[in-house]
């Protein structure tokens, strides 16, 4: 895709309201730290929430948006069973879809894998160590060889998702976890890209080396304007033969 | 899996009742063939069919079902949504799917596949040749370069499937198409295969490399006696260091 | 990466100044016609033959390239193993490599597939056409669902290299074969793409479509300036833990 | 393959002969306590080492292998090439290989993968933890979800091979490393796994899961009597067409 895509963050933003060690972090909600980041890097971004009419993902926002980040966590059944269906025909249509941490459990992301998702976990301030294992995949560009998370919620395997495409991440936790924390798929005509930092109680989204990987993953997961997806009933395409 | 894999064979079996010349082709329906093909490869076999209570697939039945192959068409809308289910929590947990043909659009397929799984189709007589290319693969085993169909139904690309983890075979069609005809997949504990060939209309199942291919789906898709799937809250495994 | 990927086209250069028919259709080289292309496209691009010293390809030409298109057939054999080393160590280092039709048996792809890379040809003006079954994927942008070669040189299945990672194309052949056409690849930190179309005797690369694959596999095989591939023996790096 | 799979196990037996500290824990070699563990599973196994004539592997070794075993270290340069070519085209034409530990350097794992194959390392008393991320795979039958192992040589990434077509382990290091421990490969009709665990001066080819693994992946990689690969010029195979 030439032109710069439009981003679309997605937010449950309850956390941020109920907790006051959440709002602490992130007093505007996570969105808008993700959103500011993006805009810094140079795409038009806009912001959708839960509590939102149709979750402030209409028809139109979807339109047009090239690629959605969503976090999702204590609200996973609140979201309406039609915005889940509108997304995932964008999906599948090209739009890119970014999964950050808690959504692997969000309903648009168990659609789209077809598995439950389901994982280990632990609040713990553990210490979390990414490592790049595809040094030349375009979501590690300008990443040293590790992104260090000083505290972080431990997510451990088995994670119950196909096998990624590609594995841009493996979590190092110290308290004896590992796990596949950047995960690509292909989806229809679309790109997703699971990211598992990002608990709420952690101030991990303003992290330069995290939201440098969210940049690019937007420019991953943006559409390319592609061969079109076409099905049905076709006559026989038996060509003339040059020679004979 | 050291056991020999019980099978369960599902069919719609609605073509073999309606349509003379299927049923010409199957009188008892193709899951008696495919089932008597599989009895004589040695593993234990039963049947289910759509209009049997629960389409015969009851809790005991898939409990006792190592690989369920699944025949549908027609009325993939009438298979009961709790019954979908019930199957895809036994894929998760080890149990073996072999998806022949028109199954491609069915409610389980699509569920495990987290994508629309549509294609292109003719029914034009068009000759088919599989060509194998996974020689190594233990679903090609004991087969020749190609498997020739002298008439099938065309499916062609696009097909709407996340990327196979492993692709077996590659559909030539005499009409111009190609198709990826036998692609595997992982889902949770459980082997997904997809294989193409199976229109009612022509003896496919009655072929012996076709006949070798579902059987050799069936030992490669059987489950694994392996590691569990476990998930949840966990406390830290720090080891004790050795030395230090 | 953000800059412009510098291009560098190689080509043998044998079959157009001895073969007329050849001659007729690349008076200047197969290497002139992908090179004009490029610069059209804003890639600043050099050409690399067999004949120059160092087959143009020293160590300052290479630090130089971005990516490396690669055509050779006649004479795999001549090129020499110093320079076979050097292109694949840049490689590894992250320079993109296009490797053209019937360098499939070139030292260098084969060193980096570690397979033979045999194949089944035939020069029979066989119509190909090649279908695109990842829609989605970079190399496939702007493309319609086919590209239709009316006349080229057959290359059928068993193609002896690893499983892509990822399958662009399939070629469908008029005389009834199959081909992976388009396989992504990563070694180290660099992306190799293998495309099939290009026989000398037609006018191939003079296909804007073709030319199209080309371009766009130059930007996705372009080096990400990634994580670095360190190596060797390394102390702990046991974090202090936030929280005892 | 149906039958039961003839083992070769190959060591550069070395350090057993020189150091007091590794003959301690291998008196007859590490390839001695293999070959018993695969014995008692109950496959044929031969065992084959550097210092042998043709290194124990000539041609007529290798027609009767089905899968070969193979550990090197301190002397992978004195393998002569002659007798890695032979193994490489064995490895083509079906044969399986298990590469253990400091294989990752020798020149046929080199040669298979067409990469550095290089990677952290640190003689350090780790405790390493292999977690099974592929819970349904052949090679995790009968395994819990971990292996724990008390004291190992730790590897970490970037392990500089391609991305492996499936991963079944992931190992966590207490000094703060990940790696991918169980890595499957196909080439040409074989198959190849890498298997981390294995430093000299450790029991763990004692340990059970171990044997246990190797044995399970034996049973992976013994050959499938496929589809041949065929190769070169070819006449086409246009089919009569069924009705016109």
């Amino acid at each position: 895709m030439s032109a710069t895509p439009r981003v679309t963050v997605w937010n449950e933003y309850r956390h941020e309201k109920r907790n006051p060690r959440v709002q602490a972090i992130y007093p505007e909600g996570m969105h808008t730290v993700i959103a500011s980041a993006l805009q810094g890097a140079g795409f038009p971004v806009r912001t959708a929430t839960l509590d939102e009419p149709e979750h402030g993902l209409s028809g139109e926002v979807l339109a047009d948006t090239d690629v959605l980040i969503w976090w999702g966590h204590l609200a996973h059944g609140e979201v309406a069973d039609e915005v889940v269906e509108r997304v995932y025909r964008r999906v599948l249509d090209g739009m890119g879809l970014v999964a950050l941490h808690s959504a692997h459990f969000s309903k648009i992301f168990k659609r789209l894998m077809g598995t439950g998702c389901d994982l280990k976990w632990r609040e713990g301030d553990d210490h979390e160590r990414l490592w790049v294992v595809a040094p030349g995949h375009p979501i590690a560009e300008g990443l040293g060889e590790t992104i260090e998370l000083a505290g972080e919620e431990m997510y451990g395997e088995f994670f119950d998702v196909p096998p990624p495409e590609t594995l841009v991440f493996l979590s190092w936790f110290s308290g004896g976890e590992v796990f596949r924390s950047g995960c690509c798929y292909t989806r229809g005509s679309g790109k997703v890209f699971y990211f598992r930092p990002g608990h709420e109680t952690y101030p991990t989204y303003h992290h330069p080396d995290i939201q440098r990987v969210i940049t690019n993953a937007v420019r991953w997961a943006a559409p390319t304007l592609g061969a079109p997806r076409a099905f049905g009933n076709r006559p026989p395409l038996e060509p003339t033969r040059e020679t004979a």
